[in-house]
């Protein structure tokens, strides 16, 4: 069964070798574990329900507690300890798009807010109700998981919001067809999740991001339907598509997604290479993207996340086999792991393979074939059941991430993990940092930084370090040219950070936007958009 | 020097084949070419200004007659007749953001309307002024035109919002790298331009759409500045520079754009084939840009477009020995032309070409070599001349353009293509017709058809046969599941049909969105949104 307090299905409980341990505890030092709340606990809690009776809305406390969180590090301190602060009021799971529109009507006219929630498995407080005067509805898209179209000739298909990856995936699989979006979250996340939060997937130099994939569908908002239809590419005004696409369910509720197919390739396959530094592995992945190799997937490990990664995979043995062979080989010490994928027909990949070969040489890098690579696919969605695992050896990991030009990258990564190794310098406690470049552009590339550290005596002072680790390390990231998200979206936990990026007159544009379609915020108020409310065309607002 | 009333250079004077003419004439009856007005003859109607005076402001009236219509088939009547009907009151070029700032402030002040102007080359009436009340002021931006910086390890190069197409080329390949962007306006349209009217190059499978190569920039806006910084990509809400595409001046006057540029390819070349007929070339080109084929161009003309444009090419002799051969191999009447390019390494080039070719063998393509590829390759850009061509033998032309998905593309061409043909059987006027596919997409492609008919015996006359032509088929392209507009943008001429397209809910955030920027309308008023404003957030508008 799904955990009520954590990542995944509660029979999943990966192993952390030895060796890993080892490695955390050198660089971050022993940890002790925090007890966990039980659900009985946490249940008791759980207020009465403000919201009207409706046949809709559950006010079940087990279905609130289930939705009131997501996955980010706050949350989970706050599923383990039992202090949920809040909880929404009720949830409903509506079949149709008719009883989304009625719960919309019901919460103008009784003023309660409305969170919509596909797989709950924000990182960044997106589902979270806000504590105040407003009931609180969670609309769970749940229900709404079904392939309802497929058009072969322009390969589209449609679907309800709430198709989580898996059986999106499995519904077109069975027709010959993939949509090839796969986020970390894929288990869990919604595809209705992942347009409203801009998502992108682990492949998605091959299929594009989810702006790419989306290609329109059907919103309810407070104002009607909106409808957008598919067109291959437009030029009749500023698309609103890209208005839905990170909205983040303030413009509305996103019911039935349409999204563009690929017929599934004939091979695909993943390869693993070591340059002997970080300066020749980035110019490696930034020359292949820059001169269009057609690869799926270009993934590369800074030389503290290559030596994580290979400390947590186990078998110190094989390891140390590797290591010496790669050392002959000029990649040792501040060795960079690559991985590439390609997918495609027969001689697509052939080409693929070999024309990266070739830039990877040119660059130093040592290739090692597929083994590895087939290892990584096997675990491309094993990492979120890993914090489980760090959890009960009491240790706290979290993420941040970001993108940038290619002129910046190095300097960005370098300041983004400066500031989390030595944020809590203060504490005398050394932080465990490593990144990776997972989404490369020929502009730029994310950047994905993991920070580890142990839980401190309670779980206030976890979160405190935690706060102080997110909130600096934030601010560095959007003063040095970074978006405060690549893939996670802005929810509650970036939206102080939002206005640095897009200026005070890009708020306005979002705001003005919002406020055209939900004059009274009902809509997952706190979200996105911090509560400083405008009346459009009245003049420049502060920005945050 | 510049047409002042019509394309391009009037040192260009293209001879249309003899071949062509009887082509023409057989299919649309003999023509009789009308008068046309003198440049001197429209200076007299100038009326005076109704601007302040303003060192920036020139009024002179000849300038106000060259910035007072684009190259739509209604500019060319008007500017070919002398019947302006409306002139801007002044043109401003000004050289800096500071001076677009201080001329949005004065017209905020003095309560005029400000047209931002590119290239001029508008295909529905981007420019025009309105008749009106207000004073109107074009602001053109040609004086912006420099390449203000290049980052080549990012690949970003900066230019001023008024750099036309051919001083954007230059400017980059003097370092090596190209935009790629290539519209069939390209000698005269600009880059701000592009970005505000969402335009498309001829390879834009390759480079992208200008929403894929316009990363960022500046926009005046009577809110304040608006910066949009560059990132390869975000997550953090909703993209404004998504809104900033196809704004169409009204949203802010663009006078920066920042631009994601390639290296020059080491290869490019054009090649064309010749298939039986219409579904099995149709077939070909969904074929190879769903299996993703690295191609930089798919080109397909219809049966009729193929003939008239071996018709048009001269050469009648050559042409038969051509078609007898095409004949034997199978491509006799009904045959279409397809035309491909292929650009990047030479190792790319070599794959691409083969794997078309491959492709298009199965759908029994004969492929001709590149011999006809460099000759389309040199007269890329020529087409807008041939209509002055046209014009002096007395017939008008004119281009209706669209996208819809595969599924769609052969019902919807040939919905276009009945309206127009039997559009003037009124008056017993056959109308000659014939399409082409520019634009493929995975999803879909866009149809481009031309129409051509002879003037009728007065300018009056021949608007009213064009509105006729015009006004019934953009309705039946909306009505059939078609973009009003899949590179000309919306402008006055496409505005009237947009909310079929958006949907109520949709021109609700379009409105919404201007209305935060130009409460009053001073911006481009009439373009792209008709003038009936709404109160953001004060309900549902009807659309149109």
């Amino acid at each position: 069964m799904r955990r009520w307090n954590g990542w995944g299905d509660d029979s999943i409980r990966p192993e952390l070798p030895a060796s890993g341990v080892t490695h955390l505890r050198e660089r971050t030092g022993t940890a002790q574990p925090l007890p966990d709340a039980t659900l009985e606990d946490v249940l008791r809690q759980v207020p009465g329900s403000r919201l009207p009776d409706h046949p809709l809305i559950n006010k079940d406390p087990e279905i609130r507690v289930r939705h009131a969180r997501g996955q980010s590090l706050p949350d989970w301190l706050a599923m383990r300890s039992g202090e949920f602060e809040v909880f929404p009021d009720g949830v409903a799971e509506p079949e149709a798009g008719e009883q989304v529109r009625e719960l919309l009507e019901l919460a103008v006219k009784e003023r309660f807010a409305v969170i919509p929630y596909g797989g709950g498995t924000s990182v960044a407080g997106h589902i979270n109700p806000v504590v105040g005067n407003k009931p609180v509805l969670t609309l769970s898209l749940a229900r709404m998981n079904r392939l309802l179209d497929l058009d072969p000739e322009s390969q589209i298909a449609t679907f309800g919001a709430g198709t989580p990856g898996p059986l999106v995936e499995s519904q077109l699989r069975a027709r010959g067809y993939t949509l090839g979006h796969f986020p970390q979250s894929f288990e869990l996340s919604t595809l209705g999740g992942w347009v409203a939060s801009r998502s992108s997937g682990q492949q998605s130099l091959r299929y594009g991001r989810i702006e790419q994939l989306f290609a329109g569908g059907t919103v309810e908002t407070l104002q009607g339907t909106l409808t957008i239809p598919t067109l291959p590419a437009s030029s009749a005004g500023p698309d609103v598509r890209e208005m839905v696409l990170g909205s983040e369910g303030r413009l509305g509720i996103i019911t039935e997604a349409r999204v563009r197919v690929t017929q599934l390739p004939e091979r695909e396959s993943f390869h693993v290479l070591f340059f002997p530094n970080w300066h020749t592995a980035r110019e490696a992945a930034r020359h292949m993207v820059q001169g269009r190799m057609p690869l799926s997937m270009v993934r590369l490990s800074n030389p503290t996340e290559t030596e994580t990664q290979l400390a947590l995979a186990g078998h110190p043995g094989k390891i140390r086999m590797l290591e010496r062979y790669l050392s002959l080989r000029g990649a040792g010490t501040g060795k960079c792991m690559m991985t590439i994928g390609v997918t495609g027909s027969k001689r697509q990949c052939r080409f693929a393979l070999n024309e990266a070969r070739r830039c990877c040489k040119a660059f130093q890098g040592v290739y090692l074939g597929s083994g590895m690579g087939r290892k990584w696919a096997e675990n491309r969605f094993a990492m979120p059941y890993l914090r489980e695992s760090l959890w009960q050896q009491g240790y706290a990991v979290d993420t941040l991430e970001t993108a940038t030009d290619w002129d910046n990258v190095d300097h960005l990564m370098g300041k983004i993990e400066e500031s989390l190794r030595h944020g809590l310098a203060d504490e005398n406690q050394p932080v465990h940092v490593f990144s990776h470049l997972s989404h490369v552009y020929p502009q730029g590339s994310s950047i994905y930084t993991t920070y580890v550290f142990p839980v401190a005596e309670s779980y206030e002072k976890t979160l405190a370090r935690w706060q102080q680790l997110k909130h600096t390390t934030s601010a560095v990231i959007v003063e040095n040219r970074g978006t405060i998200s690549h893939q996670h979206g802005v929810g509650k936990d970036h939206a102080p950070w939002l206005h640095v990026e897009k200026g005070e007159t890009g708020m306005l544009a979002l705001r003005g936007l919002m406020t055209t379609f939900d004059p009274q915020g009902c809509l997952n108020p706190g979200t996105l958009l911090r509560e400083r409310r405008v009346r459009p065309g009245a003049g420049k607002d502060n920005g945050g």
